[in-house]
């Protein structure tokens, strides 16, 4: 039932690890089967939705029956890619580079962090939990003879092109940006840029909607 | 012009602060107007859907003019509530909380962080800028004379129900929360979640499409 995954939309991409985080809360709760209704409820989007989404990589569901949880988890899982192994840098060993680090949580997803590095000396030498921080000047030994796939940015903005210029260079194949600007990347190098400020604008929006509905009420 | 925004859609809502970004950016180019055609090849919506979003809240385009930038920009602030000041706390003091501290431009955009609140006795009476870290154990003294808005939950999975359950009394209206759960609260407290696995999945997505391209090729 394998279908050509090249046309599946980014927008359904996004969605995918909304369900696997669910399903993974379901199989805690040793839920073993639901319904695409009941997971509309958990999850917001509607039930139709979600037999579409689910659609784009064959049928898992059965007609009355519902969704096997492990099954659609481990499903999910593999078409996401977390069934593999990831050789992943840390540029900037900053608090937001620590906190990355310290994830133990990608690490069991595959995501393996090899090192961080850093331009302050202050902080190099530093083991986040075993991960060394090492000289950023020694990025370029250092990968060699390693296939690392992803480069994680937790420099500033002043510094996120230059790091990703190196980062290009040895070559990874995806960049993970958390410096708040938008980096020039040659086309085939994936990327994907975190920006916490949108999270909490929809704060900021929402909380102005509430106080002007209870100026009015 | 002003529109009922009690339904615009959190789709909606959700692509505001990109537009956000982009015009600051194009304002910092000097750019002065843009049409909807030029915003789509920026930030990767159709032109269409540019007008219909920003149509939600009154048209700002003219046609054949485009939109007056600065205008749009301000605009938009004003929408998202960026123009309005709130009190902020943040609970745990490790790194993540640290580095959410340590984001200046929040600050700028009328997110006043008045603490951080930990319960390592190693990290109380640190400053992060100027900003104090406190005994958590003091956070609802410190809370009573003060209109706190928004509590950013920085602590691990374990402690994230407990410390939104102190948030909730104190009372906060809104929670940013960074622990990888999901938390239960009183339906009119605003809760956002950062889960930043899923950007990191959607990399583990497309890194292994474009491995499995290669193989084929």
């Amino acid at each position: 039932m394998k279908k050509d995954l090249k046309n599946v939309s980014m927008a359904v991409i996004r969605r995918l690890p909304k369900y696997h985080r669910r399903l993974k809360e379901l199989m805690e709760k040793d839920v073993t089967r639901i319904s695409s209704k009941e997971l509309s409820a958990m999850i917001g989007f509607t039930a139709s939705q979600i037999r579409q989404d689910l659609n784009c990589f064959g049928g898992f569901g059965q007609q009355g029956y519902g969704y096997d949880v492990a099954e659609l988890y481990s499903e999910i899982s593999r078409i996401l890619g977390l069934t593999q192994h990831y050789n992943t840098v840390i540029i900037g060993a900053g608090n937001l580079g620590q906190a990355i680090a310290n994830y133990s949580n990608f690490e069991k997803r595959g995501f393996h962090v090899l090192a961080l590095f850093e331009k302050n000396p202050r902080l190099i030498g530093l083991k986040i939990r075993d991960i060394p921080v090492i000289d950023i000047d020694d990025l370029e030994e250092f990968a060699e003879d390693k296939e690392i796939e992803i480069g994680v940015i937790c420099t500033n903005s002043e510094n996120a092109q230059d790091v990703a210029d190196k980062l290009v260079k040895l070559p990874v194949k995806a960049i993970w940006n958390f410096a708040p600007v938008d980096i020039d990347l040659p086309e085939h190098i994936i990327q994907e840029n975190v920006h916490l400020s949108d999270s909490l604008y929809v704060i900021s929006y929402l909380l102005k909607m509430q106080n002007e509905e209870m100026e009015e009420s």
